[in-house]
């Protein structure tokens, strides 16, 4: 399997891409290369010290770098040698077999949108992220790449959502709810009590019903759907409060207790691991004719070389194969 | 001032209603009065401790109740002797001034608004909640009433939040900000875009940008304007996240530094109660020609005593002058 990674897009770009990159080699096999694009200079700096890295790494220059707050569609048409277009254009063409980025993530979705086209019977892709909550991990989807969410789409992303965590979290027949504002039928927008509706008929997910956010922690469900907006606002929420309260205790407890300052520390840290992003690679995007991973801006080495381990489980587990024939079964039962 | 309370709304109702009625007894001046609106015999059953309670409580029997899974349009017309209905014509006919209730949202926004009817210039009512965050409180606006926003909804809960967070968190001109997925103008649905505009060109609005989750507890806003189904997904993620952390990082550290049992107990407790909305009472719902508390379903006596001292705060410091006056004055520019 050859793997792209855009070396231009993480916030300490390519210094965590190339660290990544070589940290992999332990995942990859004999026939296994990894493909850094991106300013061919920067990357070569960043590997010199690894004598070795010719034997599983590559470098495919790109000149241009689409930034963080570029609007995604205009710098597509605008930077044709961007190391997101490049990486995009490379797995279309075939030259590699899946895509991973920390850039701009309205690029990336577009990207490979664009040129990798919708899966058979997708209607809009979707990020599918793996939460780590305190009961364990919980699949959420869409965290974003689709904010002009429709019935149909959040119906789609329960079903690839689910897919994809039996992959990743290795979950039998996970448990799919529907992010609302209440337990009850009649509760929420029209968006989302018609897609209860849909994912209520649909025989090949296992719709556990409505899931309020408070309840996201409390073990109650494997996959969540909703809307790319409400997604998107949940987990850089999470984020933000683990590591406030986290910080907050901290603080506090320093003061309280400072002859264990040290079991405090320690417990703080275990806990954040538990809600670092890093430790879970990156997000795919759910619907793509192809592979592709968006990772957190600020990831380090681990991000990178964990959503190389996802790309690879990802197609080992033929993620998109079993999405198609899902959709097609669900379509063929729908069409009668 | 007479304040109603809807005495079967909460989840240990009437308990905690007419406890907190009883502990809001220091708030009162001499002409205030309490009405404790529901069934008769069980709010009196609570009240036969106090000896004096009748100096400043009234009871006004309501035979029904309006269930929380109830659906609140039909409920409002076919239980027209329930405590929510009773309580909001009364406020209609000059009998009491407040209503405070901690039963089914959807039925209280709907029994204010079509009793009560909106005020001058008002599209939509919107719930307004002080969240209490670690760096200082935060008003939420709208959390619920309103899952189906326009611009002009979210760009009046900008200008009503402001009034209020000015009267209760005390902050003279605060800053507003828009919930949204990223921090550039180019980001976000089509709601927020246009949102945007309209908060930018408002000068009767502190508009400090978008504001994305992660950042809602850095201290960067007093208000934040978002549409009810993202807002109440928010209120109750930061309820569930801060039990979970802190509830983990006690179970953690009670095996970790054992020695330290009171301290930890003690320090999480305390910045629980940083958390806990009882501290808060009530969030109003702002836009009607009323007043009209909403309270958490698991309120205890505290949450309905700070409810009482919301209303009369409310009352005091006309903050339904003050919105009719700053919606006047902008229409005025608007129409040049």
């Amino acid at each position: 399997m050859r793997i792209g990674i855009d070396a231009m897009g993480g916030d300490r770009a390519p210094v965590e891409e190339a660290k990544g990159a070589l940290a992999a080699r332990m995942l990859l096999g004999k026939e296994d290369r990894i493909v850094l694009i991106g300013r061919e200079p920067a990357i070569r700096e960043q590997l010199r010290h690894a004598a070795d890295w010719r034997d599983f790494i590559e470098i495919r220059h790109a000149e241009q770098v689409i930034l963080m707050d570029d609007p995604p569609v205009e710098a597509l048409r605008t930077k044709l040698d961007s190391s997101i277009t490049v990486m995009a254009r490379m797995q279309k063409e075939g030259l590699i077999d899946a895509c991973i980025s920390a850039g701009n993530t309205g690029a990336c979705v577009a990207a490979a949108t664009m040129h990798l086209r919708r899966l058979r019977g997708v209607h809009r892709p979707g990020i599918a992220v793996v939460v780590p909550t305190l009961s364990g991990p919980v699949a959420l989807c869409d965290v974003g790449a689709n904010v002009d969410c429709r019935p149909q789409h959040l119906h789609q992303y329960g079903v690839m959502a689910s897919v994809y965590a039996n992959v990743v979290c290795g979950v039998q027949n996970p448990r799919v709810a529907l992010l609302n504002i209440g337990a009850e039928d009649a509760k929420g927008n029209e968006l989302v009590k018609r897609t209860r509706q849909l994912l209520k008929e649909d025989p090949g997910v296992r719709f556990v019903g409505n899931v309020e956010s408070r309840d996201l922690f409390r073990g109650v469900c494997d996959v969540v759907v909703c809307e790319g907006f409400v997604g998107n606002v949940v987990l850089k929420l999470i984020e933000g409060m683990a590591e406030g309260v986290i910080r907050t205790m901290v603080e506090e407890l320093t003061r309280s207790a400072p002859s264990q300052l040290d079991a405090i520390k320690e417990t703080a840290r275990s806990i954040m691991m538990k809600f670092d992003f890093n430790e879970y690679g990156g997000a795919p995007l759910l619907g793509v004719d192809g592979i592709c991973i968006i990772c957190h801006g600020a990831s380090d080495y681990r991000g990178f070389k964990n959503a190389i381990g996802v790309a690879m489980d990802f197609s080992k587990h033929h993620v998109n194969e079993r999405i198609t024939q899902l959709l097609s079964h669900h379509q063929g039962l729908v069409n009668g």
